[in-house]
């Protein structure tokens, strides 16, 4: 049972303020809120409260045409979480662009950052990733869901990361970052260090990796260290730590981030027996 | 030596028609036509001729800024090849949006479909893709990214994938779209006999893959069959030849086709012998 939809005509009115001009603002980050678009999104955002990580919907904006459509996932959220209903023009309106998915929740974070809590709740087993630097909306989002796909326990970003709770990330994530436990802006050493103290091998995966992804051995625990694209990760962190290389035809460019994330994940969670 | 620039003061100069509203018209496809941005793409068009594929360029639009960053790059291309320069204004009153990157080549593609060719030209050792319905630009544009890494001799793409040479596909192929042999149009089941006549064991993937990538045994002929995400490959398809997925956790979605892609080539080029 979701609550009433209460219908919008205005795209002025104050309700549904938190939904205006979303592909600009959600550029400039906007602290605590976050945009979850689309039925699957909207369908983990819902799932959130079992999973105790902090995430709740403040308000929905739904095409007319969309709600019949969304109940189910709509009836997984709270009574008094309003539901907001418009037609294509004033939908758009709002928006700011023509959404064709015409399925958006206003999401909001929880308070504190998790950082040092998320670091002490890992189970004794554990593969997390750390991204230094990680600033394209769309790796960070891939990187999620290679992150869900491959069970990894959660993943760390540093300061000069992106937010993950970008609408776009979000989406590329096909909403893991809504299930894989985060945290971001720490220090990048300062975080290595801490999870080397915590017993965790940790891996830089750079293209000029002394061993190949395939022979990272076995462990209770492992952390990934992805940098940029362009730059790599920097020399402190490939000099302090293991680096593994991904076995690739030489020439100008590397793999995308995301993409080699996915293939050291795949490699890195066969080794743990992870999957099979 | 490239050609002298020639300054634009007009967006509507004849001259430079070929670049107008790219962002729009290169979704309703140009025959013939395409558009490379950025630098290291434009190196790859500049080095098309000591590959025989056939693509060349029909003119350059830069900013004007651009032009000394970008002198070595258009030295490789031949004297007869038109060099417009223009200023931010006119470049984005031309393509019709802010472009960053201010460097833009009109290319050609060769005039005749080479699928045939492509096919009968292949080495005695070979690994190929396959796509089949890959109506996403930005994942065609990995796989190709991804085919590069790991050595593939071809990518044949049906007539229901997108065209590769789609502007965005390419800039996101980092130029691999030019360099990666491929034909694009014929019936994916004609392909597939076509490929087995040949020599070639097929392999589909998909979730629910007979055995796991890494069992794929190593063959002198290797071709990869990769659906779409949603609805991955037609049942046709998969009961008809071999199949393989990746192993990950549970849940409802799968990974994206071009991790997926990264992942099932890295470890079928690891079979093969052809990276180390």
């Amino acid at each position: 049972m979701a609550a009433e939809p209460v219908r919008i005509d205005d795209p002025a009115d104050p309700r549904i303020a938190g939904f205006v001009s979303i592909r600009e603002r959600d550029l400039t980050g906007r602290e605590g809120l976050f945009i979850a678009e689309g039925t699957v999104v909207l369908r983990m955002l819902g799932a959130a409260p079992a999973r105790d990580n902090g995430f709740v919907a403040d308000a929905f904006l739904l095409l007319e045409n969309r709600l019949a459509g969304i109940a189910d996932v709509l009836a997984t959220f709270p009574l008094t979480v309003p539901v907001y209903v418009a037609s294509a023009a004033v939908f758009d309106a709002v928006a700011g662009f023509n959404m064709h998915r015409g399925v958006l929740a206003l999401g909001r974070k929880p308070a504190s950052e998790r950082g040092e809590t998320l670091l002490e709740g890992l189970p004794e087993t554990s593969l997390v990733l750390v991204g230094c630097g990680l600033s394209n909306h769309d790796n960070v989002g891939s990187i999620f869901r290679n992150a869900a796909a491959f069970g990894a326990d959660a993943v760390f970003l540093d300061g000069m990361s992106c937010d993950p709770l970008y609408r776009k990330a979000i989406r590329v994530s096909v909403g893991s970052v809504l299930t894989v436990p985060f945290s971001r802006g720490l220090d990048a050493h300062a975080m290595l260090q801490r999870l080397a103290e915590a017993g965790f091998d940790i891996w830089g995966l750079s293209p000029r990796g002394e061993v190949t992804v395939g022979e990272i051995p076995a462990a209770r625990r492992i952390a990934l260290v992805l940098g940029t694209e362009g730059e790599g990760l920097p020399e402190t962190i490939l000099s302090s730590f293991r680096t593994a290389r991904i076995p690739q035809r030489p020439g100008l460019d590397s793999l995308n981030v995301a993409t080699a994330s996915g293939i050291a994940l795949y490699q890195i969670a066969l080794a743990m027996g992870r999957v099979g």
